[in-house]
């Protein structure tokens, strides 16, 4: 499966720098994500030329404004577009009460369906042909999840000279592929290992969305391809990280190497910086695969 | 008084073309009033360089998206901004309940006083030292209020022979300039006419907001300095516009013509259509002193 992240999105609160608040899209083969959604995120997807079209799903991490105020545009947007595919917003129970006062006061009528998937507990919330969604709760001033996709497992490996060796029928090919054993006309057992081989690892992206630094994420993201990782200040200030349930650079980095994840991502820079090189440099300090989430840049997994 | 409007956006319901929803902030000596405040208002703000500090009155026509999706955000980062100088906003009852959903689930508490002036009937909305700001319902899908900034009556000019042959004490000049007339020891009164000339005539603003062609505007707006009125689309699709409670280019330089405008700034265009200049030249067929209502720049009144 296709699994790619791109940033439209790498601010704090305050727009600043030409930098954006938060959201992000998540490619995969058959369709869209979006992860938050903040204030001008449907302009962020003309800048990038993402086919809003194909966004089926929505995550909302939390309800602080850099988080969500774009999601009420779009959708107003996609009403306006006549949109007729159904589309699915995971997230707060309130965020549903908030959208629904302001299409009753904008007379709104969506053309299409809209299911609203309140966020009740941690766990599985979208379960995908080829990919699941997963939330965990990060610690934040307010509620706030996290989202983990990860690639469903991948099919096993025919091997083309030992299914012709047993001699095995094309028409069982997908159940060898899922791993079945199979057993000839004499009631002899192949056993799946002689026919196939282990594919390629399954796939996985963790958005820890806003958080202080907290050790039980290393765990909750281990060993995931990327990591995208706040990183609000750089590691001078971690005080103040702290107190207003933020991360430093080094923090993000920690949580990186402690879960042995491949790659991380820092974003969620505070609008007092500027210049981010800083931010990266500090954080390769620690973890070195490390790189800054740069708007309009996709990652490919 | 100096008075100028500053368009942030100038296109209708969908941002596209790099044109943005609704906003307009009005230059006044003391202060800045925001009309409108779609999506994306605080980042043009930062682009075009409006110091948002000054900004103490918000007006909002009304609830569609395109028009006030961006007063959250905006009052957001004044609160992590730490403002501290109290907020007016006037507009639909609704949009206090709209924004106080979203402070409460955010957590947010304001660190300025704001209050909200929900707009039940036309007229006065706002008496302030040197200008008025009163409001009219237009004729749309929703309930919707135009906004009208006049410039209070200019003080009298004091002719400077005049007082000296009369000896004038300059003590009485004041009450000279709110037009009075002096009368010296022996009780012989001097005409104030005699004594001062009427100054400049107090300039005016209109924004006619969203409108299907509503001739009644024309008197509201009468011999106003400057006239904004909306032309979502050209004159060849008057139907759709009459359909949708919009107007045509040619409905719009109607109503400037009738209303003896000084000058018609035409704005909230389609976002079907990236090129301009044909909406401007048929405007000007009825009404010579028109312009397109251009984001970034600042029309002098």
């Amino acid at each position: 499966m296709l699994l790619a992240v791109t940033i439209l999105g790498n601010n704090s609160a305050i727009p600043a720098h030409g930098r954006h608040p938060t959201a992000q899209v998540i490619t995969t083969t058959d369709e869209l994500l979006l992860f938050d959604c903040g204030e001008g995120t449907q302009i962020q997807i003309l800048n990038y030329r993402i086919k809003r079209s194909r966004i089926n799903h929505i995550f909302i991490s939390h309800l602080h404004g850099d988080h969500y105020f774009g999601l009420i545009g779009l959708l107003n947007s996609f009403a306006l577009l006549s949109r007729i595919q159904p589309l699915h917003i995971y997230g707060p129970a309130a965020l549903k009460e908030i959208l629904h006062l302001q299409f009753k006061h904008s007379d709104t009528r969506l053309p299409f369906e809209l299911t609203f998937h309140p966020i009740e507990k941690d766990g599985l919330i979208l379960d995908a042909k080829h990919y699941t969604v997963e939330c965990f709760s990060t610690r934040h001033r307010i509620e706030c999840k996290g989202f983990l996709v990860r690639e469903k497992k991948n099919l096993r490996k025919i091997l083309a000279e030992e299914v012709r060796k047993y001699n095995i029928p094309p028409s069982f090919f997908p159940q060898l592929q899922k791993g079945e054993d199979f057993t000839d006309a004499n009631g002899v057992v192949i056993k799946n290992e002689r026919l196939t081989t282990e594919n390629r690892k399954p796939k996985s992206y963790a958005f820890a969305a806003d958080t202080v630094y907290d050790v039980r994420l290393a765990e909750i993201v281990r060993e995931v391809d990327l990591l995208y990782h706040e990183a609000t200040y750089p590691d001078a200030l971690s005080e103040k990280a702290t107190e207003r349930y933020h991360s430093t650079t080094k923090q993000a980095a920690s949580i990186a190497l402690q879960g042995s994840v491949n790659r991380l991502l820092i974003g969620h820079f505070s609008a007092k910086f500027e210049n981010l090189e800083p931010f990266v440099t500090e954080a390769r300090e620690v973890f070195t695969n490390t790189d800054l989430a740069q708007e309009g840049v996709t990652y490919l997994l």
